[in-house]
């Protein structure tokens, strides 16, 4: 894929601001956010160079991936072989070290990772450093001042050049199977687990992700009481067969190439009682009015207030336990991703910003109903990235 | 869930052998070792000290599960709510203090983790504290004196309890529902996506997880060529359309409750061609050697050379690219997981290891075949727990 030249201006131009000469970084999430390349193993670093010199150093087994999906340069090592048994920080050390002086970062400040930092599962496993690759950094470049960079990172994230919107938008596209065959299927006596799988499986074989490198994600269904606990910060399938005027919640997280979506869906099996329209309404509502206070300079927090004061009209006050939202795109679920639509949020609304708008109602021992969108604000209003 | 005796035992003595007075651990796989509790958000802390207290440290969205599946004592952290925006670093600062306080840790040695870590996917998005808990440790309780504990914790890893092996072999078993609607389904002109969602959907609906608090997995199916590149460190399902005469390679991991499996099984679009069959009986017999080959006190090395001499004698020793085998239970994948079944490894057998036999051979652009079941050793022989 070609280069985003709107992502490699804006690292340069936040370096340059915080005068960091360069970035060193392995967080998965940080590696695609500087070079295009969403790591599998989570055994690749990045180096970002003030110069605007992009080097990502990955295990063989990942070459091919990479070069489908980024044009800077990629250096191989050779993890594990037969001839020798390897750890991955051992294997990155040579490249890692002729990377670093062919940079000449002796003297210079160097960005580094050291904050907690929230990671979508990029395979079955994969792995961290810990502090090892810092440590390893020290030893090679001694004489270089290692600085946190987690939150310039944390701001580049926040906002979306159009070429991940569309990432974005196009793992979204391809959620929307998901959801609208099990919206088809949904009736009394299934199983949260069957729910889900008939998502998955409607998800996992649309042929929309046709171009997509790594297209995968994860649906989760919570019926009854099951529901009303999901104003947690996971959600969580069980085997609960699903009773007559159940609520039945589907949330899903799902990425294109590295770019993660959070999307909630409420359906009921058969019609919607009394109460649940009633629900149904105040949601839709506090949707329409947070949606409607989305623009460039908006305070998230009014986004928020926008959303909470529709509820609260409709009795639904405190049956919304949560924030209207939270940034979305490079973690797959994040609560504190920014920014945060949040009564208390201190962060501003600008364009390219991605988040969640998702008004929702929570009653123990009854039901949830939840409905989350992902919204982009453009140049004076919130484009709906889950229009379906 | 009752607490795993023989698991607490052997802390203690790792411990006590290793002069440490605690162990203050975040990576989940080591949370889940020292509590039985495996973290879904990667925010939890676990302190064990050498008197065998256990204590974990948690978001109280996990409370639930937690109490599901461990006994030891948990203290509930809160993490961001409608008050205030809270990183979960700050939110665990003060229940940690009072911990390592009560604990009387100044002037002692606390074991902590350094060292590059896989961690399998434990929800669709989680977190790691990169060096942000070491430091808040630091800060805490500066007296105290850190040293790593990764070998210590890898070598408890290494050997699993009956209890843990009995949710291993769960997992296998839940697993086996997906490989045998996978093996009904295969024909020609199916998609690789479509293989691996059907062996999805029948695992993640068999009710023989039932009592599971978290069963899930990931199934990948990479058909004809495809199939000759799953040597590498990862899999990955294509949309490829499966021809005639096509290997079919099918592979898993699923856990239980954070109780790993990696499970592969290959099929064919039809009745095995001479080459194919060929292929089939050499594995059949290199795993046969390996698994003759195992017992306490072997050599792992000597595992490995016993299913590659078989297929060189079949004249498959190139196309076996990796090792024979490499340590599974707590990593979904990870092919420097202990005990290493490889040509250069010093692992020593013993009682109570679980690991991979692989056995495999890979031809380019014409396909690969890989039979790879999960055994443990008992104290006379392998016992295979994927037997399906």
């Amino acid at each position: 894929m070609a280069s985003d030249t709107n992502r490699h201006t804006a690292v340069i131009h936040a370096l340059v601001e915080s005068n960091l000469h360069a970035i060193v970084c392995c967080s998965p999430t940080s590696v695609l956010l500087l070079s295009g390349y969403w790591p599998v193993l989570g055994v690749s670093v990045v180096v970002f160079s003030e110069e605007g010199r992009v080097i990502v150093i990955l295990p063989e087994d990942e070459m091919e991936i990479a070069q489908e999906t980024t044009d800077v340069t990629i250096i191989g090592y050779k993890p594990t072989s037969l001839d020798r048994l390897t750890e991955p920080i051992d294997a990155i050390t040579k490249p890692l070290q002729h990377v670093m002086e062919s940079l000449r970062l002796s003297g210079k400040t160097v960005g580094v990772e050291f904050n907690q930092a929230m990671q979508p599962a990029s395979y079955a496993s994969s792995a961290t450093f810990q502090t090892s690759l810092l440590d390893r950094l020290g030893d090679l470049q001694p004489e270089a001042k290692y600085v946190s960079c987690d939150s310039l990172l944390g701001s580049l994230k926040m906002i979306k050049t159009p070429q991940e919107l569309s990432l974005i938008r196009k793992a979204a596209n391809i959620a929307a199977d998901g959801f609208e065959e099990a919206a088809r299927q949904i009736r009394v006596g299934m199983r949260e687990t069957d729910v889900a799988a008939a998502a998955h499986s409607a998800f996992s074989t649309s042929t929309k992700a046709t171009g997509i490198e790594r297209s995968y994600g994860f649906f989760y269904c919570m019926s009854g009481p099951n529901s009303a606990k999901a104003f947690g910060a996971y959600a969580r399938t069980r085997q609960r067969k699903i009773e007559a005027h159940d609520l039945v919640m589907l949330h899903a997280n799902t990425c294109a190439d590295g770019y993660w979506t959070d999307i909630t869906r409420t359906y009921a099996a058969g019609e919607l009682t009394e109460r649940q329209q009633a629900m149904r309404i105040a949601i839709e509502e506090a949707r329409k009015a947070a949606l409607e206070a989305v623009r460039p300079t908006a305070a998230a927090s009014d986004v928020d207030r926008a959303a909470r004061r529709v509820m609260t009209a409709h009795g639904f006050g405190d049956a919304f336990k949560h924030s209207t939202g939270h940034g979305v795109g490079f973690a797959a679920a994040n609560a504190n991703g920014m920014p945060r639509i949040h009564p208390e949020s201190p962060d501003i609304l600008q364009e390219g910003m991605t988040f969640n708008i998702e008004p929702a109602c929570y009653f123990k021992d009854y039901g949830g109903m939840r409905h989350c969108d992902i919204v982009a604000v453009s140049h004076d209003r919130a484009t709906v990235l889950t229009d379906f």
